[in-house]
């Protein structure tokens, strides 16, 4: 045999390292430990598991040819040996030696390595809250609390559900209990939107308001304060502002990475936690190389450190270690943070900074927000998707994208193109001109990214002059702010007549585009003139020709009736231009 | 008024820098003048007009507000000028003169420019046989053309139709006439493959069979000889090989940059008829730019100038003109082919070179074929599409890449990824590298793109060896190879019985990957080894466990039953395992 390599941690990185490593030095011996007895599954799966789309915990654990990733698979098909139950405790450096422990038997063991792999992940975050341990609460940490909690729904033991956390998984899990189990579900989460610094409040309020026209009670800004218990159980979650009756709880407020092992064997661990490694993923130690959720990489926007806690990212990281391992020197240059997440009808997904942490970054940010078709107009069963493109108006360099749109690939297929050109740090320009591939089934002759890059140039040179959603809203919302602005709605009449009816001439003006040459002078002068059409396209255009014409004092609200129609909006009356499902 | 513009050309290229410019330079007088009396429409919606798809032929020339983009559209929304009907006849570039006639009433006219663009276009190849000029020829050319068929049709007049051309015009044709109208449909093609240098043979034999499946007769190597005409009208087309009766011929075979008034100004045009333009798209004259089908752009991987008849082109290049035309400099660096087609359930497409046309380039061109699953193996209603990544194995750059799918937009997601990356000149570390969004609706944890790369990675490495498909496919067919090589199918018993019973075990043999370890020394030492499995991936595990234990004459048969039972093949007998549809 030749070179010993140990792997701990048994889930994404660590296997994907170990069966690619035998391939590379057929002779080593390579020992893949790991705590828990079910090893090798994809975990980004246990929604579809728990939901019912996926009947068996098995095929989260399964090759595409049906086998199951178990300790026989991996040692008669990969060739790798692998210790289940078994809890890596210790490292000795100095000897090169993994102290471990048998989780049944209590069987301690020594296993000497040339080289070591940690991969342990990471940890769900427990809020420090009472009845946090009651019966009935859980985290979506490993696929035995999977399996627990289908067992419970399929005995018809949750009525209620409470989702903590409106993060991916928190939402996933929401869908998960609603839609196949009809479960009642609530929602909490801390912050005042979903999805909070990944996706902004624009975009976010369309998942909020798709949530809730799936029947899932979502309560923003309120953080749950206590699991209310009786007998040991869990009957209800108190937040500051209301007690929610539960029969189960599923807390899904973030993760940290497990890094004990490694910071007991005097490895650099970051303050956040993460164990620190270098673009090869070796640790402090050179014989030691760190993958997957336990470690920090690099944000290739922001040049800051991150954990990136993705099936995804820890498959490439393993095949980096394994290549590093071989003798083969291979860089892992980071991640951009590519995310893309079902809920319902609803595909919602980023890349890159959101404007908001752009903004708190430092960048120069400004946003592109846009509504166009997810293919040619006039081909049948196209929808319209939602698209916010990020950029700095310095560099002009290209920060982020995001985007939710109807249950297709189509955002998925723009949020990738966005990642591959924010990994080769695009700018405006170039993304206005990536040559995405068109034919009316599946895109538009100008492709909603490139079309997300003109209006990025357009801001960028002071030829387009937008308002904020949120800045709009609060207008809306709030009469007494009203005499200063005018909505001036472009559109069709019929299509503008609801409103114009709803908010009277004095707030909500109609003035055809193809009428604008003729008779813009009816239009007032003292006023901040809101361009309203259904995408902030024509607003645009009628903005560069007011600007000519000497009303100055306009902003394109961007993304227009289309955005906000999906947002919903109290301001807005019901009817049939309310009357919206994805 | 400010600068004078006129613009050539009203389908494309020519409205969009219209339009464009008209914003930069609100004082500017600006002109299109084309010589039909439609413009503006969606040139690629053809098919789908003709189909039925598409009700009305104004649907392709309405924006996605529902405004036909008319004279009055032009004039009153986007402050352009349209002279429609009216053909340009001559430019005096020292007078900055356009010279025009009126196609109805005969007028002339003169424009006088400041600037002026050239946006022809092309027009259709019409190959010089015997009876081309017959009624019931037609071309696909504008929408007249389009119009005067789909009435035909409707009309009763079609019950058999030719389509000459089996490229993506070709194709779509074909399927507007077979599949919604029931017109018995042959499509013939000169090379003796679908899709000919953009698609590579295996890819182009899986559409092949698809298009035979779906009742379309496709004849390849099989040029049109002769038009046969009764009383002026087609009645048959006469191949090589055969007489197909039929009372329409679409002839798609191509198309020509359409210069004539730009060479007889005197500007230059390359020898295959495409204005010269600059990186600006400046012609020789520096106050005449051209743009659309009409120029030739650079390719991006081949560095060679190529003409790219895409309406997403034409509209990227008419933006670029504008802001020229109003003082901003701006650059088009070329293209990289994107490509996406829709044939039936089917999904093709492609981006850079194909394999073949990169060999013929001179690259040190190799490909990955991979049959990887469109999202998580798991998730319900995944299916399986077929991907190929050509690359160069001495500089690694990414040259290529294609792929056939289900007709869902899991194929166009990496079409356009690769197509960025490919503007990026990436390599096959960065492909490997690329972050796609992964959840298991969406994609796999190892996304399909990463792993092409992958393949690549290790095919440059020599870790693994391949065989042509088409080699594959010339060993099966003649029976008087067959003692050289053996088949060792690596897939479960069940899986590869069909087959090992089919061809005997001295052709086909038997050997699941898990009794690998323990039985490879049953296996003949004295065959060459075609490594069989479902996608190919184990097939590869087994080359390197081989090559360790002394077996190194072997070859993995790339993509595995996946592309062979979707290629279809003569040789397959029929059976579950060749009974499948898309």
């Amino acid at each position: 045999m030749g070179k010993k390599i140990v792997i701990i941690g048994g889930v994404a990185a660590g296997p994907k390292a170990a069966c690619r490593v035998k391939r590379l030095l057929v002779d080593a011996d390579v020992t893949v430990i790991d705590k828990d007895s079910l090893i090798s599954y994809g975990g980004c799966g246990i929604p579809y598991y728990v939901s019912g789309d996926v009947s068996d915990e098995k095929e989260l654990r399964s090759t595409s040819f049906h086998m199951v990733r178990d300790e026989y698979f991996f040692e008669k098909v990969k060739g790798v040996k692998t210790l289940v139950s078994t809890k890596a405790l210790s490292i000795d450096r100095g000897k090169k030696e993994v102290h471990s422990e048998h989780q049944e038997t209590g069987e301690k063991a020594v296993l000497k390595y040339d080289t070591l792999l940690i991969a342990t992940g990471s940890t769900p975050v427990i809020l420090p809250i009472p009845g946090n341990d009651a019966d009935g609460v859980f985290t979506i940490s490993d696929l035995h609390k999977a399996i627990e909690i289908k067992d419970r729904i399929a005995k018809g033991k949750v009525g209620k559900a409470v989702v903590i956390g409106g993060g991916a998984i928190g939402i996933e899990m929401a869908e998960a209990l609603t839609d196949l189990w009809g479960i009642e579900t609530a929602l909490v989460e801390f912050a005042d939107q979903l999805l909070p610094r990944i996706i902004d409040w624009p975009l976010a309020t369309i998942l909020e308001k798709h949530l809730r026209d799936n029947k899932i009670d979502v309560f923003l800004g309120e953080g749950a304060e206590e699991i209310v218990t009786k007998d040991g159980r869990v009957v209800a979650v108190k937040t500051g502002k209301r007690t929610i009756e539960t029969d189960l709880v599923i807390m899904a407020v973030g993760i940290r990475p497990q890094s004990g092992v490694a910071r007991k064997a005097g490895l650099l661990v970051s303050e956040s936690g993460a164990i620190v490694v270098n673009e090869r993923l070796q640790t402090s130690d050179p014989d030691i190389y760190a993958a997957g959720d336990c470690v920090e990489i690099t944000h290739l926007v922001s040049g800051k450190k991150f954990v990136a806690p993705f099936g995804s990212m820890a498959n490439k990281e393993g095949r980096v270690v394994a290549d590093n391992m071989a003798g083969i020197p291979t860089v892992f240059k980071g991640g951009v943070g590519s995310f893309i997440l079902k809920a319902f009808e609803l595909s919602i997904g980023s890349v890159g900074l959101s404007l908001e942490v752009a903004k708190a970054e430092g960048f120069d940010a400004d946003f592109s927000l846009s509504s166009p078709s997810d293919r040619a107009h006039f081909f049948p069963g196209q929808e319209i998707f939602c698209l916010e493109l990020i950029f700095d108006r310095r560099t002009r360099k290209i920060l982020g994208f995001q985007g939710t749109g109807p249950l297709n690939d189509a955002l998925s297929t723009r949020i990738d193109s966005a990642a591959v050109a924010l990994c080769a740090c695009a700018t405006i320009d170039e993304f206005a001109n990536v040559e995405m591939a068109y034919s009316p089934p599946f895109s538009s002759a100008i492709d909603p990214l490139n079309a997300a890059g003109y209006i990025a140039d357009n801001l960028c040179a002071d030829r387009m002059r937008q308002i904020p959603m949120e800045e709009f809203y609060r207008w809306m919302e709030d009469p007494s702010l009203h005499s200063d602005w005018l909505v001036l709605d472009v559109r069709h009449e019929q299509q503008s007549q609801p409103l114009v009816e709803q908010f009277g001439e004095e707030i909500w003006f109609p003035l055809p585009q193809d009428q604008m040459h003729e008779r813009y002078t009816e239009i007032p002068k003292d006023k901040m003139l809101i361009l309203f059409c259904n995408a902030g396209s024509r607003a645009f255009e009628i903005q560069v020709f007011l600007d000519y014409s000497g009303y100055r004092n306009t902003a394109v609200l961007p993304g227009g009736f289309n955005v906000i129609k999906r947002m919903g909006a109290s301001w807005l009356s019901e009817g049939p231009q309310n009357n919206f499902s994805y």
